[in-house]
């Protein structure tokens, strides 16, 4: 496959530009015989959407998605899912300032070089759009998952320097920033309109929490669930490290201390602590399943900037318009769609690990 | 493919178990007429066998690899270059006592799961040792690389709370470590000779800088460049966290300070500063490439511990035998190697980039 | 990658139902800087419309292409080419009647045991309109490889009984069945008043001729270039068997008669026959490359048929409406379309090949 | 995945060259728990060995298959499967003849131009000795098959212009021919002495029928069972030609004579002929599946041939030593086990089609 495909099994291909006609996804290999509506679909997108709150960007679209295909009398299939999302606010004259100018930051650069042009309208497929994509694919993943019982909490763990230190899952859908803790969200809004003020952006952390996922998914070497979590998570435009369990904590801690000591708990082997975040040698272990990952400041600031031309002339940009401060909130669903198609792949790949469960199923 | 096999176009394929008859890989998609020998290979092995010092396994194994094919007077053929190490320190008696019980920190609990059994002497597939076929592969990825003019520095950064607070690269190979100072060795040293009297382990941080890699390289999607490291160094056993440039420092930094300005030296493009770890939007930028990875303390400890059998017993496990208090100094080199191979195949992967250049190659 | 992606560098993913909102395909992996147009794709959709003889089906289809990505400023910018068709003639109602009962010679009952239900609504997925993805995708290939000098010659050898003696490539597209022969084309024409007359259908021979390969193109074992174009050519729902170069006829024949010498001409190695096809041991020798396709006879036929229904009754089916009398002539593209798409796919993996060119790419 | 790996699932990853030291295969994907032994292996080994009539090559090799890794205590671990033959009969210098000159019907001319140079001895990797690492890796599958009451028989149906006019399937391993008609085999006996005695070589046909394959398995469009098993059969060095079902037939066919009526038996659908071989739109229909593949004769005869050098000087080359006057029946295994690993493949793919199978699974 060429590299717009994620997944083996359970797969998605994207394509679009941030100002071309259209966005859209295909899904291949979701299974046949799963109730599915576009309104499933859309309450994904509608958790991306910008233009909802004054911390994010007030693009004017309204992102409705469509089914093309692959589903018939509410039911997916088995055959390509294509769904399409078409661009309302174009507005390509907006870009002609960064037409030949490196943005720092931004792929404008790197695109130039690895194909000698570029789509310049909002950074083409380089865009935090592309991401659109991805959420509208992964919903399904999503859908697929949450009938064999596999829920997502997903919420900003911190905003700048502002941590969440309290957990209510409740308090995550109240505030602009996902977070989980609302007297963080009051400091996170103090911080952001300091930034705003500033001309200025900051980053943030996303975690998310698996439940219900059985033991023994995911395979032992290349195919680790925590190396496929990472390549998701990792592919997402702004993320520049990514954590399993206690993440960057292990390098410090001891053996004794790290490992979880196995337990029975109602006939089931437990672990009593989760250190492991869910995944033992790349397999999950039954346990809540724990990601991080840590997203970069927004790159576009109205600050003045020191770059070149694409002829190789030294300049000052600044570009204007609005842009989203912080990029966090709205790639929570993101990381949460990225971790559900890696999920739904490689619970498929794990139905032939065994001969006695491959002669039942085809008894 | 199955997930034994890493890449598209430079892939490896591994193969064998901690206490099988032997370990090794094939290589496939190598370009003919690179020189190579088994040497060239054997210098890689070397740089994780055990055995070397007091602070790694005392395991017996000479790790000597054999060519199989793929070679011919010298030369790579262009088809599949098959390598093999034998196993010769077997000695599975010894693993008879967790054969039925699940230990803390390990695969054994979620390989039985997935497959139903498993290879219970030393861990089977889930054993470190598993990393030695793809040092062998690796090593061919490298030598692929030199003839490109790109370089490795690959050290560890931290042994548990140890950190190193210079660099020098010489000193990298002059202590056990890998540390690049000297002083930090010293410490290390102490840190684990406590660690092992408390029949402890820890873990610690590998960094790896890769210098030479031409902008343009990777892809702006799903086969982002910083995508593929984050799966190739965490499918890596005892990762549990990556990092690019930055890494989780971006969380709390302001787009001002984490964008890299532009700016012309010597005619070309160059950033005056790397917070990017020379990736922007998945694609190389001609600067330094920068990864970091957490490395958890070894699972295998000799203090008692809580766990089960998998009859469902609780019962208290005692690792006997000499395990490596820390993995780190064993594993820079597979954190390199893995490093090479998504460079190796994201430097062919991108030679289809432009019509012109291909225009060029077929003229 | 699940199944409806075709290709590893240049690759198309279609999407689809025969009366479902539309039809698409994304193409991924297309170099950038390829002028390409709407026009460019639509003449090779033309080639398989409906409607244009009293040969094919009367289905009313204007089948206009859009291209939503990918495409900027006339040329492909690297990034996946989106394209789409909508879908006019939707008249669900016509296929009330075969809901629920099994067509011979369809997938009818083959997607019900597969997916426990089907889109009955014109065969879904399973009908002969999924090749107009596959044509819109493999016209941007027969683009690119235009521009390497690739040139390809398609049409129909045979209808039913009736052979073409001769070979005017001028002829091919002056006649309603692609033959090379106005003579045959005369009979043909005949032979198909005699099949419609009795409500019957046929089948025929495509073969395919590529100019202008270089040598070198394909891979020694699993990815031999036959093989490909093999999988490729049965992929098309009539086919039943596929021949390179001589094909059937060498189980017949004797080494020393089917061994191509090889003499010099112009300073190049050529061949004096071409029994091979052009291929050796998987990989081109720079002569015309030559494929044949086996093409069954339509299986919607009007004569009453025996067959079950979906709950396992005995019934006569009578398909009603006009359907091909022989699918050979819209078919000629397809095969076209699918062989440009292995050789765009091949052409660009074989760039990895040499280490020696692979430094001078990169110098 | 590089092109020496074939299969998605159940895959096989193939080495080594004709006189190097060894060749071998690695099956990944292969579920745990199958019962697998060495002699399982090597009676498919035993089928294509060189030395056992007059009418293959005389080459002295035991081919005694080691397993190396993937199986424990006699069953398969669902871990990769290495396996390794010694090459025994080197006598590289026997090939220092044909060095530096191009064999009409081999691959040596193709070889140089993709790689710029080869490995001489014996054709190196495009042997027919490269199919000993496919047999191997089939025999798994066939193994795995046979748990599923899937059941192969596998035969030449002619030698040269000698066809079997009777099926005995008893009598297949009764003849060097692998012909299921006694007289037949007389024949074709008496055929392929007259070409020994012209210093001559001949071609035939091999038929795979294969039964026991429950209803749909493959995919409708580009995994097509039909489709793989056209690969799969073409990528065999000597095949040029691959037939499903009435094959080549069905081009003169009628619609009403072609199609299969369906009809009820005991309790299930079934086909009351079988002209579409088992596959209806690229899935399996539970009848008989039917291969066929046109083999060409042996390109190694004895009779002066016209060629070239590799610096392109016209010269005549007379090839010393006894080749298999006709490569038939050694390739008969290779069609069957090749045809297993499609079949391995699809089956375990076939096992996610369906949520209301997934979801009992998981239950």
């Amino acid at each position: 496959m060429s590299r717009s495909t994620f997944g083996t099994r359970f797969t998605i291909t994207t394509w679009g530009e941030s100002h071309g006609e259209a966005l859209g996804v295909v899904v291949d290999g979701c299974p046949a015989g799963l109730p599915i509506s576009t309104e499933d679909v859309q309450v994904f997108l509608d958790r991306r959407k910008p233009g909802k709150s004054r911390y994010v960007t007030a693009r004017n679209e309204s992102d409705q998605v469509r089914i093309l295909s692959g589903v018939f009398e509410g039911k997916t299939t088995g055959t390509p899912i294509s769904m399409l999302v078409e661009n309302q606010d174009h507005r390509s004259a907006d870009y002609s300032r960064i037409k030949d100018v490196y943005r720092p930051g931004h792929a404008d650069y790197t695109f130039d070089q690895k194909y000698g042009f570029r789509d310049y309208r909002g950074g083409g497929r380089s865009s935090g759009r592309e991401t659109l994509s991805r959420v509208a694919g992964g919903a399904v993943a999503c859908r697929f998952l949450s009938e064999l019982g596999i829920r997502f909490t997903t919420y900003a763990s911190s905003i700048g320097p502002v941590r969440a230190a309290s957990f209510d899952p409740e308090e995550i859908a109240r505030n602009p920033f996902c977070l989980p803790d609302a007297s963080a969200a009051e400091k996170a809004s103090a911080y952001l309109e300091e930034c705003m003020a500033q001309h200025d952006s900051t980053g943030g952390v996303i975690e998310c929490r698996i439940e219900g996922v059985p033991a023994g998914i995911g395979d032992p070497v290349f195919g680790k669930l925590d190396a496929l979590f990472a390549q998701a998570l990792m592919s997402i435009g702004a993320v520049k490290a990514v954590e399993i369990g206690d993440g960057t904590a292990v390098s410090e801690a001891k053996g004794s201390s790290n490992n979880d000591a196995f337990a029975m708990k109602d006939g089931t082997v437990t672990k009593l602590t989760n250190h492991a975040g869910g995944i033992l040698g790349g397999i999950s272990d039954g346990s809540t399943i724990l990601l991080r990952a840590h997203v970069k400041p927004t790159p576009s600031i109205s600050l003045p900037q020191q770059t070149v031309s694409n002829t190789g002339e030294p300049c000052t940009l600044t570009i204007e318009g609005r842009h989203d401060p912080v990029i966090v909130p709205r790639a929570v669903v993101v990381v949460e769609t990225m971790a559900a198609l890696v999920l739904a792949d490689s619970l498929l790949l794990n139905m032939t690990s065994r001969l006695d469960r491959i002669r039942e199923f085809y008894r």
